[in-house]
């Protein structure tokens, strides 16, 4: 049976991944592809898989990609009605979410009305709408399938659970380029320093939302509400090398762990054919050669976005989508140079702190939210100077 | 619904664990209850939980036992015959296999028989009659729970697998407490030495067999039958801490694994309710405080024991009974004191090279072949006269 995917973001690094595994796979199909803006590479991809619907962000780009590609058979599209019709209106059956934002909730929602399971890895979308999310997937018997290497962990973990319930969910990070140093360590961080991973190559805006643990911290709210626990239930462990991809602790005691190395096709593929695994090119975890798996504490003094994460989670209504709001202008801000690396989470804090939680958001008051935050640390970045 | 079990074994290390579960779980009922020759032991056992049946090995303690508890309903049997009443003739709908040796062959086979399910400790069973128990249990659609907490970390670590094809399994030992000895260091090893096991409590037999390796050689050979991989398919990893039970890798190169602080009662617990798991007191694997997990690679040159035990496993036959029985009873004289810690395996090598190895053996002709190389070994202890 031939496989058909939607990617939602096929630029990017989730979205370039999954074309590779669409590459060797010859069983699956594109059916649509949607970018943010590079016109070049979307060409390329359409060329080589042929979607039936392409999709940009803006109008005009759409239209340079339709002058462009005027030889083949492909409908371009664009904006969040293109978007739409990219996630729901083609014959995938799964849509696999790799844009960056809460630009994912409504293509996402749309996918899942349309019967479509999704291979997620936009986290924005549970972060802020998992309350509307979960129960949606239920009512529609579609599956979420997770994309992040963490939560694919767990899902691998957790497919022999048999209805057993989970006391623990342990979310391993690496900590990061910054683990183990002080806030004045990090005063002076520049772009370039927190845009070094040291097991990852991920995007940009994650790899300094790593370096921050804010990352981190949006996963333990993912994992809340993929796996139906409390935030609480959910504890980061700091394992630097990045072997052990995550665990979840049975009632009994029993853990049971994914390991492997740091390959996002891994979760990508795993996704796709759920549940069936294949032969997936590339390194294998080596017990000969592997001497040490390190496990540290995280130090939430030091890297207080994962304590303001959970306590945006714990609180929940609105607080997720002001948290994440605020952590995605000021990482903006941040890689544009207007403010200092620990103005990140200090806006974050900020904007946490002047909002009133609104419970139950629906998607309107969810994207309210959303631009509310951005209004407040848009009008405060001119008040603080970069110190730099 | 109430669960039964009968216990053969109940007066060894897994037999006594087994019934401390039995304690603390109101929905468990105990059938019938063998031990060997500990009369006391097993009276005490019988007061405490009621089984229909009671089995010693020899008609004199039998008569003894019968004695002791001639005020309780308690029908008591001796020998094989008793031992396979215990097995197949009661209520039970498990069979906990924790007897040692190849004694467990025939009950085993025959409580199979009887439809019962098996949660199996007694590995020689596995080891030496593995072509005729595994089509056995497939045939009348009965369960092969794995005890061992190797395999019953694999067994958990398999759940989710959906059929997908194993392509390694990563079976992890703890290296016993000469791990990084030479043999020259071993030569003068005494029996109180070799009992001391860094991190599982255990009987002695196994305690000295993990020791020398041979006890992995064994569960190389059990988890080849079990999970129905090539021995080569089976790697062993040295993890000094047992923290890692066991993994599995699939194709993709994802490994699963399940860690654990070692209590045995953990895999009990779960051969007996699987595919339940409930909670069980006792410590937790700590993260916060673990600092590590180390890994080192097998040293086959001065553990020979497990070399021998690939070779066994890979030829096949009659040649793992060999193997398992040359081990029994040098193991035992080395207990005695008759021979030294290293003439174990030589011992093994010994019985091995004298063999002449029969293909698919019968039930008759594994014991026929056991009783060969007991006859070798009893034959050879005179001519080597220990060191120490």
């Amino acid at each position: 049976m031939i496989k058909k995917i939607a990617i939602l973001g096929s630029t990017g690094s989730i979205g370039t991944q999954t074309l590779e595994i669409v590459r060797y796979n010859k069983d699956i199909e594109v059916t649509a592809l949607a970018a943010g803006g590079n016109v070049q590479k979307l060409e390329e991809q359409i060329r080589e898989f042929k979607p039936k619907l392409a999709c940009l962000w803006s109008e005009e780009k759409a239209r340079e990609l339709k002058t462009a590609v005027a030889d083949l058979d492909v409908k371009v599209v664009w904006g969040m009605e293109g978007l739409t019709e990219a996630a729901a209106s083609t014959e995938a059956d799964t849509v696999v979410t790799a844009v960056v934002g809460m630009i994912g909730i409504r293509p996402t929602i749309a996918a899942m009305e349309a019967g479509k399971d999704i291979a997620l890895a936009n986290k924005e979308t549970l972060v802020t709408a998992g309350h509307i999310i979960m129960p949606l997937a239920e009512k529609k018997g579609v599956k979420i399938l997770p994309v992040d290497s963490e939560h694919s962990a767990i899902f691998q973990s957790l497919q022999g659970s048999a209805g057993n319930r989970i006391r623990k969910i342990l979310l391993t990070a690496s900590g990061g380029p910054f683990r183990g140093w002080t806030r004045e360590q990090m005063a002076d961080v520049r772009p370039e320093d927190a845009l070094k991973h040291p097991n990852w190559a991920m995007g940009r805006k994650i790899t300094i939302d790593s370096s921050t643990m804010v990352n981190k911290g949006l996963e333990v709210m993912e994992a809340h509400w993929l796996f139906d626990v409390d935030m609480d239930q959910v504890q980061v462990v700091i394992q630097p090398s990045s072997v052990i991809h995550s665990m979840v602790e049975y009632e009994d005691g029993a853990v049971l762990a994914q390991l492997g190395t740091p390959d996002m096709k891994l979760p990508i593929q795993y996704a796709l054919y759920y549940p069936r695994r294949r032969f997936l090119p590339g390194p294998r975890l080596d017990f000969t050669t592997l001497t040490q798996i390190a496990f540290e504490t995280p130090d939430m003094e030091n890297f207080p976005g994962l304590k303001l994460a959970y306590e945006a989670g714990r609180r929940g209504g609105s607080l997720p989508t002001v948290f994440n709001a605020a952590n995605e202008r000021a990482v903006a801000l941040f890689l544009n140079r207007k403010i200092d690396y620990l103005s990140i989470v200090s806006l974050i804090r900020g904007a946490m702190e002047g909002h009133r939680v609104i419970e139950n958001p629906s998607v309107e008051q969810i994207l309210e939210a959303e631009k509310e935050t951005y209004d407040y640390i848009d009008g405060r970045q001119f008040s603080t100077p970069p110190r730099a």
